[in-house]
């Protein structure tokens, strides 16, 4: 039948040919597992890009298969996503911080083909390597000079199967409906759950993040990624950085301030993005150093919820504009996002900085609604809370390998936040439905209770859970990181989380810990806080 | 069957849907063809849509059926493109400056249902009523004090029929590869084609035309689209708009510098879009008052080239960035688009400049290449220069109506333009293969002598043709428009031109002209020049 417009497939691939062609002059900057640094252009990736799909289909890899990664935010780690997608194949990118048993049971659920792992990662995969019973080939992503001493005969070097092939291949034609990610929900409520992208939803999801209101990335910017690729697509920035042509600079293993820091600098970055955990860190380092931030200008913040002394702290002392996002491993990731309207431009700053510390606007492509238990829309009034449900093509309709939709009948996806949304489009997440307080039927919002104690200058870290109690069901414990030497009472707490809170929020305990657990995907743990205090007593209870 | 992200169709009605969502408060502009000004918002805007939506019903539009508008940019317009897309219609947009026959030949081949009319367009349809062989209704776009007298009972009045509906209706969901948009080429070359857009075009158009490095929109911008809701989309701005948020400024029926310079300073507008010719009229207005451009920052020129002197002026006299964009009808129409990458952003301004003169680099989801005669690519090296084809999700495949594919095997589209690529992905229209001069067989490239012909201080406008010539078989002709009471002799202007082009290229003759004829796209009509100088002879031939 003839068409109007062109059937043209989205495809990642396409994104890729396009940087070769338009883009083949940028740099690509890496730090390396092994020690050291490396640095080529887009022309270069995208060749060892074919060349590595070439080696794929030498080792048997077909158009469906899954390839595992369990690497580092590396030059090599980008050819083999674009490798192993466009060629037909599925990139797996698995999160090490994961428990062994839970990787085993990630690539066993998956059944990789082949795994391609950072040197770093080879001992926690061969600890684990007679459970997992998909995997052909181990492929240590360095060259045969950095394999490590007395591996097996099916583990081989990334770098020797490269040089065996010729780089001249051809990308095919695949429906964009294709599956051609696949990544695992880190499981703090059950499993871990797959979700598996098509090119149809990256390549989309793609568009919106380049656009003007989204990371802030044009052909001009120099981007770091902190956030790792095996975290939701690294928030679509490798697919960002070849749609626009600008230079990407990856940090390796290395989450270290001072590391971090010193490639800012001198690799010119100005636009990154990570959770905030990292950052907590790197403002700590300033501090602690007098250094700044070079010419850096835009910072994305998400995962968790930014406290507003971080995106305070960021403007104010380094004038990096903070852009806080929301978004989900099932919504691969982007979903809202805290540029500017035109509403909020003429604000004063305070107030600005109240609209900043919500979870931003919803990008075109993704549908937001709040629900009640029942299900029934609440209004949009920035006041009421409720269940916030989504909808786009870039949003999971049903996990992998799961046999019923993940999505009600209207292709609502429950995100398990809870949020209020004002008039102006901003979303906040006020608590998520799985860490959820309710005191004698009404819910405490834990996320504004965290984000008020987090700002008292002796507080590293706070996390808030909800501990029985005798007369309310269900009442707040604080539990705090000091910072070394410090302590706080209740009551001074109390006093300083009043200028913040309503009053009948206030925790009725409050608790010291050395280090509060985190998530695989750096996230407080709420899971292990609840078990760490099973049987905790409020006083006086 | 289970599908792994949702099947969540690419719907222009989802972009209204997104704007009165999320920008509902912010402002639309209008000025009115009865006179007078008009302002609402965007959740006004998007209900009277669904109001109009709901009055073609009660006319009997169904989908699939063609709803023509004859109009100028503004906000019912808006509305009517909107809603009759949205239902599940085509809209069909129609260029009023196309001579009657060519109106009458495009409505009758797009079997047009009902007509929206400007009331200044009442005449011009009056005229030609009795030919238009498939319009039921004639709707002319103003409330009923407005409606112009003695009109048959099949012209009605938009206001009316709209107050006659609720709104409350939903947009239906519809396949995104169904049909929503129909413009004709004017036809230049032949009878006018018709390009049908579908959803699917739309919408992923829509994506790159907010990415950060095209139009340069975002949720903080007032753009006023000078170009026309009937040349290609208005490049996609009313779309552009509803889906970052910014505020729209219509200018109606209003092109004169003073007219538009006005709303620009009023309403603040800081991006604008339109032909050379609109910005010719600007500069010189400008130049004769002393004003300034107010708040505007940056300004699309495109639909023809953009001569060197004009981006100069706008930049360094009014502070005003020109991005120079090429496209067509045939392309939605965004093919290319003159941002700054990080290879030219270190260059002099000189260099920069030279950089911007081109058309730009091509957006992803557009290919391109060029190829010579035979078909075969030919490199991207800045000189070499061959047709220009291009494939992608929103260039055309088959004509509206024709029954044979307008691309090759492989789906290459030949856009008529003869280009050049550099390295750096900046593509540069060297000439039209429609209006190619070949002197002894080699090309002469006519925009750049038009482009170096135009820089001299006392020429308005230039064009060059190709003549017949005894020896050379044919050779350049230059047509000049020029500043009241001035001449120039051809010696005089081949010196002049010297400075920018080569040697052979100087044209052999000249000729002076009162008007240059302009296509209805605004482009300065060839086919018309060759038809005065149809016997021109060189001197001494
Ligand atoms: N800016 C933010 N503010 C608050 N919470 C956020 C923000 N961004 C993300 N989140 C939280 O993270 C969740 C998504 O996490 P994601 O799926 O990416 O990682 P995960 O490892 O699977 O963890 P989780 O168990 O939280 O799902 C969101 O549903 C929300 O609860
Ligand atoms: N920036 C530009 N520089 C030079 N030429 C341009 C530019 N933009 C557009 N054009 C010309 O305009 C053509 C597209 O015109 P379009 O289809 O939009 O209008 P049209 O009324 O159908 O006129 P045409 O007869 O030129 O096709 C391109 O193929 C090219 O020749
Ligand atoms: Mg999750
Ligand atoms: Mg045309």
């Amino acid at each position: 039948m003839l068409k109007d417009m062109q059937d043209w497939p989205l495809l990642v691939s396409k994104i890729l040919e396009h940087a070769e062609l338009n883009h083949s002059y940028q740099e690509i900057f890496s730090k390396l597992p092994e020690g050291g640094e490396f640095r080529y252009s887009m022309a270069d990736m995208a060749k060892r890009a074919r060349q590595a799909a070439q080696a794929f289909q030498t080792l048997g890899v077909k158009e469906g298969d899954r390839v595992g990664t369990l690497a580092w935010n590396t030059h090599r780690h980008v050819e083999i996503w674009y490798a192993a997608s466009g060629m037909g194949a599925v990139t797996h990118t698995i999160n090490p911080r994961l428990f062994p048993e839970q990787l085993v049971y990630i690539m066993n659920h998956a059944e990789d083909k082949i795994l391609c792992v950072d040197v770093t990662f080879v001992p926690l995969v061969q600890a684990i390597e007679a459970e997992l019973k998909t995997v052909e080939k181990f492929i240590v992503m360095v060259g045969k000079d950095h394999m490590p001493e007395g591996l097996g005969d099916n583990w081989i070097s990334y770098e020797e199967i490269l040089m065996a092939e010729s780089g001249e291949y051809a990308w095919p034609d695949l429906d964009e409906n294709t599956p051609c990610g696949l990544c695992y929900t880190s499981g703090t409520t059950g499993n871990p759950k797959g979700v598996q992208y098509t090119h149809r939803s990256n390549f989309l999801h793609t568009l919106i993040a380049i656009s003007g209101d989204t990371l802030g990335i044009t052909a001009k910017s120099v981007i770091l990624p902190v956030v790792p690729m095996f975290h939701a697509n690294a928030w679509g920035i490798p697919y960002a950085a070849c749609a626009t042509g600008c230079k990407m600079v990856l940090n390796g293993p290395h989450f270290e301030p001072d590391v971090l820091h010193d490639i800012i600098i001198r690799e010119d970055v100005n636009v990154t993005a990570a959770v905030p955990t990292v950052w907590t860190g790197m403002l700590q380092y300033l501090k602690d150093t007098g250094k700044d931030m070079g010419k850096l200008t835009t910072v994305t913040i998400g995962g968790s919820a930014a406290p507003r002394s971080m995106i305070e702290e960021f403007q104010e002392n380094y004038g990096v504009r903070v852009n806080h996002a929301w978004g989900m491993t099932e919504m691969s990731p982007l979903g809202s996002i805290g540029s500017e309207n035109a509403a909020v431009a003429n604000l004063s700053k305070k107030e600005k900085l109240d609209v900043q510390c919500k979870q931003g606007r919803t990008v075109l492509g993704v549908e937001m609604k709040i629900v009640d238990d029942e299900g029934n829309s609440l209004p949009r009034d920035g006041k009421t809370s409720g269940n916030l449900l989504v909808r786009g093509p870039w949003v999971v309709d049903t996990y992998y390998r799961a046999d019923t939709r993940a999505v009600d009948n209207d292709g609502w996806f429950d995100t398990g936040d809870v949020a209020c949304i004002d008039e102006y489009g901003y979303m906040q997440i006020t608590d998520r439905s799985k860490d959820v307080i309710k005191s004698g039927g009404e819910w405490v919002s834990s996320i504004d209770l965290e984000n008020a104690a987090v700002a008292h200058p002796d507080v590293v870290e706070a996390a808030v859970i909800g501990r029985y109690h005798p007369k309310w069901e269900e009442r707040p414990l604080l539990i705090l990181k000091m910072h070394e030497g410090k302590t706080v009472t209740l009551e001074e707490m109390h006093e300083f989380l009043l200028q913040h809170v309503i009053k009948w929020w206030l925790p009725d305990g409050i608790e010291f810990v050395d280090e509060l657990p985190h998530t695989a995907t750096g996230k407080i743990s709420k899971k292990d806080l609840r078990d760490q205090f099973k049987d905790y007593k409020f006083p006086g209870t």
